[in-house]
């Protein structure tokens, strides 16, 4: 294999990675082998401009911390993060949709109470958030685990402070036997993402803002449940139909109420007039997961005209 | 824009990214989109592939340093470096072809006299280089400054070396009046590329091996004339036809002869029986190159059924 040219490469660098003997790994790596060379023949990519971009790659990678996913992020305002988490998690209709994890997701957050609060920030608007946890045929889900977490009321998540040292902002709750799950929050509100990194250079450059609009995460895990990955949106938010990381879904936008009377505040231990989050998510199994996903795949590989196998339900192309 | 699926969040992403007043950079970023999208659907990619993509690029970025590129690495054992370059550095019959730069080209090296040594490692095999450099019709290029660096002995650069505190094996000459540059330097050896970074666990996992077949490199420029990066391979080397990066032009492949006598001996100051290795390199004008690009550019637009503009020599989407 010498005297590679703009014609013949493409063809020799897959068949020198042939030899690989993980299928599906094979089969991704052929496929971003001929997508990476052909974006670089149809933009006739310069030098120049291979080494901004290798540049740009080392600097996302090297903003990277314990506490701070830049290559999620890039992932996320690229529209990838979002294609992903459908591909993977698809819903049949009358399920809860997911939506980006985001890069700010962490595994230090504390178990609550039913009732407890998530967050410390006293000049966050106090949120009381009441809600169902179902499966498609409406059974009530008891023990799905809930991680929930949001920003401070400036916009920050707690790990993106210099002197952070613990959870805050974020809980894990576990729904009771009537699928419900509550707990004391503050309104979520707008933010930029961080745009002091490389990823915010590129925003600025595609003359895009940073602005996600008002949201919470939750995330939903359960042995025999298809792990959902979801948030909820305030409606009317500024950021509603231009989030920098695609993630509003219409199903996922929830107008906030108020605790009208002086029972249900009392029940909950909140103030008449607090603001009010409520709502009932729908998880699908595992199992309706992976058919789902099966027969998604199967019917796009049909309609791209291939004929593959399936590992773990993933497809690689026949051998012989 | 909300509610994005599968089958329209690419088109949303192209809208948001449309805002971009740089249209070199939007048009590149389209594909990149298009191409990122269609990887994930082609492979039906899941989240735990993607989340595992993503450590590998994070590790990739920060396994660079002042003295070692692991993107460059990368990008070199896809294939995409040596495309780039093609692209980027077309060149006409006669011409010296181009190849990979590698990630050890530095900008350390002292410039030397002619005859000058460019390695101090006693246990290389010594090797007395002559070379001239022309243009096309033949004629002798004066101060034309060349860059050139190999490996010692082991198989390793200088800056490979922890205790590196200065350049070694490379070195700067200029051509002469005649178009000739001469120095002496050691027998290049095969070595691999660095394997104990994410590129030479991922080449593990393709199967492939990390090696390089013995070169060494050269670099040219010139007011006037196009950059030439590139290398001169030994015939018969062990690696000539598995290059781990793609390298091997067999135009750029050359026969080590020997010394044979002894006034050639005393010419240039070495021993009967020394090591030669001779080259006549041809570089083309910038004009001539930023013509061929164009035309090869226009030519494979055209091919692509795409009507474009031109940037500085680089094609972009025409407006309305």
């Amino acid at each position: 294999m010498k005297d590679l040219t703009i014609d013949n490469i493409t063809e020799n660098v897959h068949f020198i990675n042939g030899q690989c003997s993980d299928r599906r790994l094979k089969f991704i790596v052929e496929r971003l082998v001929s997508h990476a060379h052909d974006l670089v023949r149809e933009t006739r990519l310069s030098t120049e401009e291979w080494m901004a971009a290798i540049q740009f790659l080392t600097e996302v990678g090297q903003t990277c911390t314990e506490t701070r996913q830049e290559f999620i992020l890039l992932s996320d305002i690229l529209g990838i993060s979002l294609l992903v988490d459908a591909i993977d998690h698809p819903k049949p209709p009358g399920a809860s949709e997911g939506t980006v994890l985001g890069p700010f997701h962490t595994h230090e957050a504390q178990s609550i109470e039913h009732g407890g609060g998530i967050a410390s920030d006293p000049e966050g608007e106090p949120l009381l958030v009441l809600c169902t946890v179902r499966d498609s045929a409406g059974k009530a889900l008891e023990d799905v685990k809930i991680d929930v977490w949001e920003t401070d009321s400036k916009g920050f998540y707690d790990v993106q402070y210099a002197n952070h040292d613990g959870p805050d902002g974020r809980a894990i709750l576990t729904s009771d036997k009537d699928g419900i799950f509550w707990f004391k929050a503050i309104v979520p509100v707008p933010y930029p993402i961080p745009s002091d990194g490389p990823v915010g250079k590129l925003l600025a450059k595609l003359g895009r803002h940073c602005y996600r609009p008002s949201h919470m995460h939750f995330m939903f895990s359960h042995p025999i449940y298809d792990p959902l990955i979801t948030a909820l949106y305030l409606k009317n938010d500024p950021y509603e139909t231009s989030d920098a990381v695609f993630g509003v879904k219409n199903t996922l936008v929830v107008e906030l109420g108020r605790v009208e009377d002086e029972a249900i505040a009392s029940k909950y231990g909140v103030k008449v007039g607090s603001a009010l989050m409520k709502y009932d998510f729908v998880l699908v199994t595992k199992e309706e997961a992976l058919n789902l996903r099966y027969q998604n795949a199967a019917a796009a590989m049909k309609a791209q005209g291939k004929k593959m196998d399936y590992l773990n339900g993933l497809p690689v192309p026949e051998v012989d």
